[in-house]
């Protein structure tokens, strides 16, 4: 069939697990690295909504970015009351409360107006851990944030995180289903620096997904996989490996590769897990190092990851290591190159019918658990935690 | 409620008093300054209508931007036929006459073509005054167009003017509720540089919305005023004035100052009005100069706006001066800064559901009084027309 | 009627003969220039179809551009098996055939994966010819490539070509009225290099259409045109023909100017020839040259122009000079210059009701044959080719 633009329909793919455009709602977000917000207000849109983040007197606040008096959007405003966590619009001076959305003044009305309390704006729970501004997008309570989080990022005492911040035009599920160890890795990151010297990764494996204990992720064994192969009419795939002298180092390994340390110590056992509503942990073996990458949907058509480097602590000089380590060849080598080449493909995809196939397990069990075991209003979001990550 | 693209309605707030988005017909419009239409033929848009301006010996034409041959636009057309008041399209040589839309000749059919006696395109009333060209758009015959312009642009024996012209990308309706005497002023334009060094302009005022004895506009007038108060919970604001140590000049007073020249020469009676279609006149209290502000809707997302400036003649010596101050003083102060700080609010404005208070008092009463008496092809327009201004 | 978004219809003129907005599929069409297509695959859009053209092994090919599996466009991808004639997608290694849209591997699966029975998408047939990419749109089998080339581009033995590419923003219907013979020329090119010293065109011609014998296409006979007039009220026109000192050159004549060699040897019948899909047969008297332009429908908004010059082989010191004419004297005169007049017209047509009249004779006969005789896949498209060009 013909591509034109009244064949595709990018809902084909999602519309049978239920999996939102806009992204799963009642859950915690990361938007904004920490020292992005300044004194001046910052509009941010997540999951479509309109949000204006502020600071005042050492308080974070969200609010929705439009004041209902006449609206405008809060985020043309100022913090006109220092310490009293209120943010002003700039039209005539309604004064919303941080915390709650509540009107605190209306400045052009005088003191103690009438309408002072009768208004109130939509307030965002919102937050800081590791360097990055957290928000709660929902139709409830928000949960605890450490429901949300791994132990990686929440627990500051026994981690710290670098994280890297980059913009897909893509849709926000197109990023996850990349998460579901397909064998696109052997495919478009064979070249990436990481890579290029190690041995060509396995594909065509047997791929066992399987839900985490903590009921909110999974995890996706490949077995028996091969490492090239003769393919009828066409040669041998892939066809130049003098270059590949390397040891492999854990990532594409027929099987999980952990230390017996990690193991044992850290108690790792999943180091691959795709979380909800939209996040990957991807560990190394030695249970020192893993990344979580986040994804923020902002609208139908642009997503927000985050990279966030998580790196257990161990003394203030291995921890200068690791971040020069990561300053001068992981945050290139990864965070751009590597990356860059899924933002390459995920940018050029257009979403509609697929045709899928066996590697695609992964992606067929993630999408009906996300679908099926998502948090909404009426779950008990404690019955999804478990003990560790 | 959450603000994103699907709960905003641009036409919530005036759906009721039936303010149309792309203004209202039957006025004359003000759409660009004179010395930019030069030889060639210009087009504009206004009210949503596409239209060619152009000269021919001595006069001024506005024709619909269209040659119904073959649809090619009448501005990539040429005057090719001095004095004699037509346009010739770039296509086929259709050539109209400006004064009526007729069709004079079409060139490539040769002389006295049957086609001629039948094709009639839509003509404008046009005109120029005060440096600026004006145009009648809407389905009656046009009204003179002294009945439209205030004394101080249409008398050209007791005022001169000088103009400025900024585009705005908003509804031109947010921008004529600007000019309701909403108290915004104080807030938005309190360091402005023709403000800083005044008192802070009084607000939660007592306002009274008055209609004008000529009927076609409004005046508010703002009784009571405070300059600054406690806000329980926030603290005093503005919370720093020491730099106000001028004298107020009479904007934002809390009656309207009038000298007793102006009052009893010069017979000014309202210095602030508001009028239809969407006009503001702010004058000064000696009389001697006022600003006509005029909003000209382009499209429903776009407003250009007329700031007329409006001086009494004096003399030569004195109309020297008034130009040097408007050059190097109000020009900058008021059209660019003073106006932009208007315009970079109404930018930032997302139409839609609003919460009024008593200070939105002449903006409702703007409203109602505009959708009840805007002109329309039944009205008699003499009617509206009273004494002077 | 006032020229609003509102109030026209792009559909309007053609909507009665049934002419496609996006172009009568069943055709081949010129898509690329062969030497823009490198070693890397190249996507393009054609009557609104997305397809990537590839290069492989010294065979051209044109598929679908979006893989069935995950969706992502084949020309993200690359070649990977040199001389197989396939294209593999950049995102798990789906190779496709280019002959015929087969699977032939789908890497990350291994050898011998069953999905590769299962999969096929389009492809297209496609050829070069006279340095230019061939593409066939549409629902049936292709027709042989010289049942749509006249002979001027698919007899390389006789004749050779030289083409320049431009990119119209316009409908493509558009573009090919302007080739009926309209008058248009006498008006629109009047001062083009070419024309400004010979005699002014003659309008006001006796139009005689006539679909031509093979069927394909029609020509436009005008007859007793003048080349001055007397306009009432207006004047003469043209104005100023003082420049006009040369001989005409055939273009534009009252009858067809041929050579008597023209005629007798090389049988040219009729120099100026618009035919299906949307070509037009520009020959001049000497029979030595001929313009063909060919629109080709991207969108509903965008047509691409190929002109391309072809001239008759006369041995290599005359191709030569044919070479050097057209790089100094006639590829600036006509395809930039002349054809760029009628661009500045087109992208400035606002399509919708027309006011036709006798002028237009060619086009509503053009129309009205196109609608009636085009290509379907019920045409037994032998039938449509006749002898000679």
């Amino acid at each position: 069939m013909a591509v034109t633009e009244a064949t595709v329909d990018p809902e084909a793919p999602y519309a049978r697990d239920g999996l939102p455009a806009l992204g799963f709602r009642n859950y915690w977000y990361p938007i904004l690295a920490s020292r992005k917000l300044g004194k001046r207000p910052h509009a941010v849109t997540v999951l479509g909504e309109q949000i204006v983040l502020f600071r005042d007197g050492g308080s974070l606040h969200a609010l929705e970015d439009r004041c209902p008096h006449r609206g405008v959007r809060l985020s043309a405003g100022t913090c006109r009351f220092p310490s009293s966590g209120t943010i002003t619009c700039a039209y005539h001076g309604w004064t919303f409360r941080g915390a709650d959305g509540t009107l605190a003044a209306a400045l052009m009305e005088g003191p103690n107006a009438p309408v002072e309390r009768k208004v109130r704006i939509q307030a965002y729970p919102v937050t800081e851990r590791a360097g990055l501004i957290w928000i709660f997008v929902g139709d409830m309570n928000a949960v605890p944030l450490e429901d949300d989080l791994p132990d990686w990022i929440h627990d500051q005492g026994r981690f710290f995180q670098l994280s890297y911040v980059d913009r897909y035009r893509c849709n926000w599920r197109a990023l996850v289903d990349n998460w579901t160890n397909d064998h696109h890795a052997a495919f478009v990151h064979g070249h990436s620096p990481e890579l290029v010297f190690q041995p060509h990764l396995p594909f065509a494996q047997t791929l066992e997904p399987k839900v985490l204990s903590h009921g909110r992720g999974m995890s996706f064994l490949g077995r028996d996989g091969i490492r090239s192969a003769e393919f009828p009419g066409l040669g041998k795939w892939p066809r130049r490996t003098w270059h590949r002298f390397m040891k492999p180092t854990g990532r594409g390994a027929s099987r999980n590769l952990l230390t017996d340390k990690a193991r044992d110590v850290y108690q790792v056992k999943d180091p691959y897990q795709t979380r909800l509503p939209g996040v990957v942990l991807i560990g190394r073996a030695h249970g020192e190092y893993t990344l979580v990458q986040w994804a923020v949907p902002i609208d139908a058509e642009t997503t927000v990851l985050f990279n966030i480097n998580c790196f257990r602590r161990h003394g203030w000089l291995r921890g200068l290591y690791d971040r020069a380590h990561y300053l001068l060849w992981r945050g290139w080598a990864h965070d751009v190159i590597f990356s860059g080449q899924d933002r390459r493909i995920l940018e050029r995809l257009v979403p509609g019918e697929e045709r899928l196939s066996r590697t695609d397990a992964g992606m067929i069990a993630w999408r009906k658990f996300a679908g099926a075991n998502a948090r909404t209003p009426d779950t008990k979001s404690s019955r999804l935690r478990a003990a560790g990550d």
